[in-house]
């Protein structure tokens, strides 16, 4: 499907302040990024690098006042995600070298503290994907859904503790869960179609049988429309901004994602 | 100044067809790309991958039949390209670890055989920035502008034997200058605006005073308003388009360069 | 000064079980490795890769039974590190791309916790190295060394809630409070001539001033001798060894640390 | 096989100059580096880094007068290097990311120029290692070796118009043409055991079958004894040592290669 989504974030900036923003999408096997849009108001220079996740992250100063990022992309999209129940465990010795940083516990993944657990959830099944799925699905019936967390993410720990959370919660807790039995496991940030309210989503991949799969335990029943922006160990690593300084919240955030006809070129 | 920029390529692909392209550009110090569009028709999948330059490279098969490329991008970039007389030559041994590359000789720049030009034509003058303007203003005068050459870029050898050339030409001597004296240099291909006849352009940037500063001397009165799209060693490594198996070139090519007003969002 | 280090790790390995391995030292600003001696019985392949840190990393699978681990190396190191009171702080917009990530919280450093701890320890102070001092003395005034901890990492939160540690924990709680006010700081695992009782240490750098500067506050005396092995965000990144599967811990482990004469070579 | 070697390099130098080495091997799949010695003389500051191919390289300033660099090591390789005739040629898209690079014209291999030529050569054959082979078997017979060539290197077109090299000239017509049919090839440089007389060597690298295989039509009968040093698109990028300002050669140079029993733990 293709989608046109939209991210409208407004600061009020106490005094000039570090961004460094993740609006770039990136192309690969599942999307096709057929546009995008920014607009930083008023224009400030930026400086744009590739973090060692390989996701484009922008560095700028925000000037004191108002300040509006806009970001708007043109995204063909899975209709549904592939799934492929069997797809076996990939042994440490034949992960490639990219996969094994998503193997190591991580700020809001303690995945050195959920073995046990992970077995529990598990027993008896086939390693790999469908470890994965039984984790998701132990997610969605463990874990309360509950909107409206606090702006510090938690970690898997305490969500595990909590037994509640955002999507954000899910995600780091599925992926503790997952590394904890030697499957590497990554977060994704970015859109869903259909999502309800609307909003910032994330998620989670595991590699097994070779690729990267999308699972995602946060109540919703999308079977595809996910439109990934960036990738990393968990949320420290995928913040669509991180600034530094004194902490500065967005005062107003506007999502939107809307299905639409394939981009035309006006030439054709 | 604001520019939106296109580029329009129709193939005709007589049996499905590798391409490695290089449609993205990257927001830096010296452009900030506000919006991009693609349309690749028919649509066929493309996967991203980031080069050893850091471009921004897309792989995918143009299957058989008509193939359209387009690329439309809305850029503020500078109304004048910095200049600095005077900057120092950077010893070799402060030189970043990332500029060593662009001091090697490639495929179409022959430092190795051009130590005794390039201590001529700099004869006299302060080691760094004046050395690498008395190069372009010496390509100026000394190789004669001739449009529509090869389809073969020529190496710096060849271009000075012949003592004319396009703009690919200039970059490729001056690049090979500029290296036979330990000044790190690369190449740049992207937009131009204000060229007669519109086409894409090749310069060259060259690393003196701590910073790479653009050269052109392509023959060109142009003061600013170069849009880069891709970096490399030489020719062999910023073509827009690679194609793999038996040659195909664009049945027709169209390329515009307009200023514009700027990028407005449109919720603010 | 000139030193011999040795690692001699022996392990019973129950069945053929995959390792990361941390072996080969880098020579950079502050080392200088002459020598290196690698020996792995019974031999095996191994599969040397870069991580995103830098680091060379090695993979390999142990076989069941006896499986040793010898590495050797002569290394030229400084007598004393370099300080550098008053060293500025480093404004964000001015650090290195690569220099961010370490200003991000880890799984075992969580920075976004020790924010208003470091204000306080750090008050009145000139931001810059100053801050880090201060933060290293608070550290050796504040927590208890305590030898012999567990097999397990403890995090920042957990070792300011202990009030004791060994020298991970030390670097931990000092690599949260560096970057919880902006400091990029991280973790260094290595030798140190002198340590008493000798073994594997942990200690941590910031970034001030435009460079990296060593800060050790594990209750050592020592001015100098360091020899680094690995950098990383925390001990997740930098583990000498990381193996996956059932838990496997050194039979036996020996480290020595000898200053020598220069290394001569044999022909001169 | 176990072999040692060494390469002993001195230089009168005649004002301070700056140097990248090339001088630390890399484990991997088809050589194990058991043990590493460096010696320069006088001792300099060192500076560590990995170029964009993997190789790790070191810079310093010579200091002026007599400069000695010494290097040794131990390293297990292959008796009989890896042959599969009948491997298939990689589609381009299939080709990994990294393998590209190794598909372009390159400074000394200019495989835009061969493709009609490496036709020729292949006529008839199953795409992939046979004519890679076949390639190498046309080198054998066609090019005369002949010792003690220029210190500037020839490039593929050069060669090809002499009808004899050295072992890098062979190494960069064999790469060019590879290329010119699509079949990545690389450039590596390194060490032989039994050549002779005994000096560095370079050969070639072609990618068929989903890896790489090791081809070297110089006119010896080695099988194997192979071991890597550095890896690059043609001999502009894997130079042992590249330096810079006025041109300096090793006044003497000696290498030796021998074959040991297997490096042993003193402590085991």
């Amino acid at each position: 499907m293709w989608l046109r989504t939209s991210c409208d974030m407004n600061f009020d900036i106490p005094e000039p302040t570090p961004f460094i923003l993740m609006l770039r999408m990136r192309s690969g096997a599942q999307q096709w990024v057929a546009s995008e849009k920014f607009v930083l108001s008023p224009s400030v220079p930026v400086f744009e690098f590739t973090d060692i996740y390989g996701n484009l992250c922008q560095r700028l100063i925000a000037p004191a006042g108002r300040f509006l990022i806009y970001t708007e992309a043109e995204v063909m999209t899975a209709d549904q995600v592939d799934e492929e129940p069997g797809a076996p465990f990939v042994e440490i010795d034949f992960l490639p070298d990219s996969a094994l940083i998503y193997m190591l516990p991580s700020r809001y993944c303690e995945s050195d503290r959920f073995n046990q657990m992970a077995t529990e959830i598990t027993a008896g099944l086939l390693p790999g994907y469908d470890q994965v799925k039984a984790i998701e699905t132990w997610l969605c019936q463990s874990i309360r859904y509950e909107g409206g967390g606090s702006d510090i993410p938690l970690s898997a720990v305490e969500v595990n503790r909590n037994q509640q959370g955002v999507c954000r919660d899910f995600a780091h807790l599925g992926i503790a869960l997952c590394r904890s039995i030697s499957i590497p496991a990554r977060m994704v940030v970015g859109y869903l179609h259909g999502l309800h309210p609307m909003d910032l989503h994330a998620w989670m991949e595991a590699y097994v049988g070779g690729r990267w799969y999308t699972f995602d335990a946060a109540g919703t029943d999308q079977k595809g429309g996910y439109v990934a922006i960036g990738y990393g160990r968990d949320a420290a690593d995928v913040a669509i901004f991180n600034q530094f300084g004194p902490a500065v919240y967005p005062v107003s955030q506007s999502i939107t994602v809307a299905q639409i006809e394939e981009s035309i070129n006006p030439n054709a």
